[in-house]
């Protein structure tokens, strides 16, 4: 039995101690600052108050006054916050583990740097420490409520060193919990940062579909090729960050499963309806999205990347689309003819 | 103005019917002698009788008594039956067709060969006649009834003669209907074609997720994983088959689509409630399915390559359960585990 402590109870984190509580280790799952109202009711019911699922009895709650009782004597540390808490896990956490500490990010997303460089997160928190942790990163379609209903599942586990990733995986690999392991960082977080901007333009073929039928009618054809332009690109952005062309199954069905749900797909399909970006956000209430930091960043890299003669504006049109939708306040137009292609053998 | 005569009057010969008359060309559409209800109907109200759509009014309608009157002056013929109607067309039509006249077929399809050879449609119809007749194809996403609705669709056209295909995409391209051309024959109708075999595989989930709860609630982690395994497979049977890896978006964009609509997601879903193939294909009243047909030939040609050691059973793992399901009376048991893999850079 290894103890895992999980720093993080929002969904996805909460959802890890699902496989790790049905192999039998201790969980320790402690709110950020931002979890108080999680952890009371985690506390006080056993359920998770936002995933509206009780996990498994075994877990223990902590309130982050607690954090360090609870990594006393861990053997992984999860990381458990979003993209957008990426900087105070830097700043508040990675000072307080140990070398020894191993850490399994659930965190998915790339910076860009001002050359057109794009980055993984794990790079980058290697990069936020002089300390020699071991960071690694989960990838991959996973929703946390099919996961902690012990759904049929497939991620990958990112990292530098197989074996480190191979007793990773030991503590959480269940029958339900399918996992495959990659040394291949940045590929893997390219692929399944990157579907979140995809992920938003296939919406659009939806929001086109309801605004020409009047009512939530949805046609694919449309769908479909924006899918497979999606592919196309997301193959070729795989090539430009140096990631391994095998991940595009990451992409692939990571972006299948993003279509359709969530406010990915929802912000998607407002800009789809003819809105313009203010307005599509304004109907959502104006939550963050991580697909549109990433849509912006990706975006950035490669007009960074055309400037600079490396890339043509021809391989992404329906990036720079997006781009256009979210960034610079135009509506919706997808370029279909530059998706058309001459292939000789 | 060109004149093209298209014989088969299904759906999709039909739709095609629609971009044509929008540019103006003269259609003359033919129905085969299992036709005759469709083009009596078309005669008499302007609808087709299936599709349940009016198509445009200059469609000239024809019976197959008049076939021959009907390819007098054409400049192309498109050949709309399905690849159950393939030996028809071969020995009904393709004797009837002067070299003068270039065929697009909208049959999807390959055969295998006894060594485990894939080949496609077009090839097998060269192979038919010692007549030089250019045979083109089309492969991509595209339901008949969003055509012929104009909605947004991109196909790719796929012949010998880069030149034929320009000319026969000149005839056929409207705003909605985008049009990708490729001399790699064998890799679009390979990517097209395999993609029945591997929607019914992501059907799979679904039947699974209804018979977890049941009733009709999907889950995605499972069909995005299987999506995922799809693409990989995919990628490798193109490579078999001697395609380029860009069709990957052909086979994705229409494995999109192919999943959720029809009758392949249908046999997918039963086989995934845990009914064997014959319980399964009684729920569909014995229809014909092209999915059957294509996985069973896919796995053959794989069963044949494995056994003369030029493919390893491991690379198909999701292929091989699907012929399992369809040919060898099992139900289904999904082998998640052998899609794990591990990757070092």
């Amino acid at each position: 039995m290894s103890t895992i402590v999980i720093v993080g109870s929002g969904m996805m984190g909460s959802a890890l101690s699902v496989p790790l509580s049905d192999n039998g280790h201790e969980v320790r799952l402690v709110g950020t600052p931002l979890d108080g109202a999680i952890v009371k009711h985690g506390k006080e019911t056993g359920a998770h108050l936002t995933m509206k699922r009780q996990l498994p009895a075994a877990v223990k709650w902590y309130p982050f006054e607690e954090v360090a009782e609870a990594m006393e004597g861990a053997d992984l540390y999860v990381n458990g916050v979003s993209s957008f808490g990426l900087d105070w896990f830097i700043q508040e956490m990675v000072p307080r583990i140990p070398e020894s500490l191993p850490v399994l990010s659930v965190t998915k997303g790339m910076m860009n740097l001002p050359d057109g460089t794009l980055i993984s997160y794990p790079e980058l928190l290697e990069q936020s420490t002089d300390k020699k942790i071991s960071f690694n990163a989960i990838g991959g379609p996973c929703t946390s409520y099919e996961l902690a209903d012990r759904d049929f599942t497939h991620v990958s586990f990112c990292g530098r060193d197989m074996e480190m990733l191979r007793w990773i995986k030991s503590l959480f690999e269940t029958e339900y919990y399918n996992i495959s392991l990659s040394t291949d960082v940045r590929g893997v977080e390219c692929a399944v940062a990157m579907k979140n901007a995809y992920a938003l333009a296939v919406g659009l073929a939806i929001g086109m579909s309801y605004a020409r039928e009047g009512k939530e009618i949805e046609h694919y054809n449309s769908q479909a090729a924006l899918f497979g332009q999606s592919v196309v690109e997301m193959n070729k952005l795989l090539d430009l960050c140096g990631g391994d062309p095998s991940n595009v199954r990451l992409a692939a069905g990571d972006l299948y499963v993003t279509v359709f749900g969530g406010r990915t797909r929802k912000i998607g399909l407002l800009l789809g309806t003819g809105m313009n970006f203010d307005e599509a956000m304004e109907k959502l209430a104006g939550v963050t999205l991580e697909s549109i930091v990433i849509s912006t960043r990706t975006a950035e890299a490669v007009r960074a990347l055309i400037a600079a003669g490396k890339v043509q504006e021809a391989d992404f049109p329906l990036l720079l689309h997006v781009d256009e939708l979210v960034n610079q306040g135009k509506t919706v137009n997808v370029p279909w003819k530059k998706f058309e292609t001459e292939f000789m053998v």
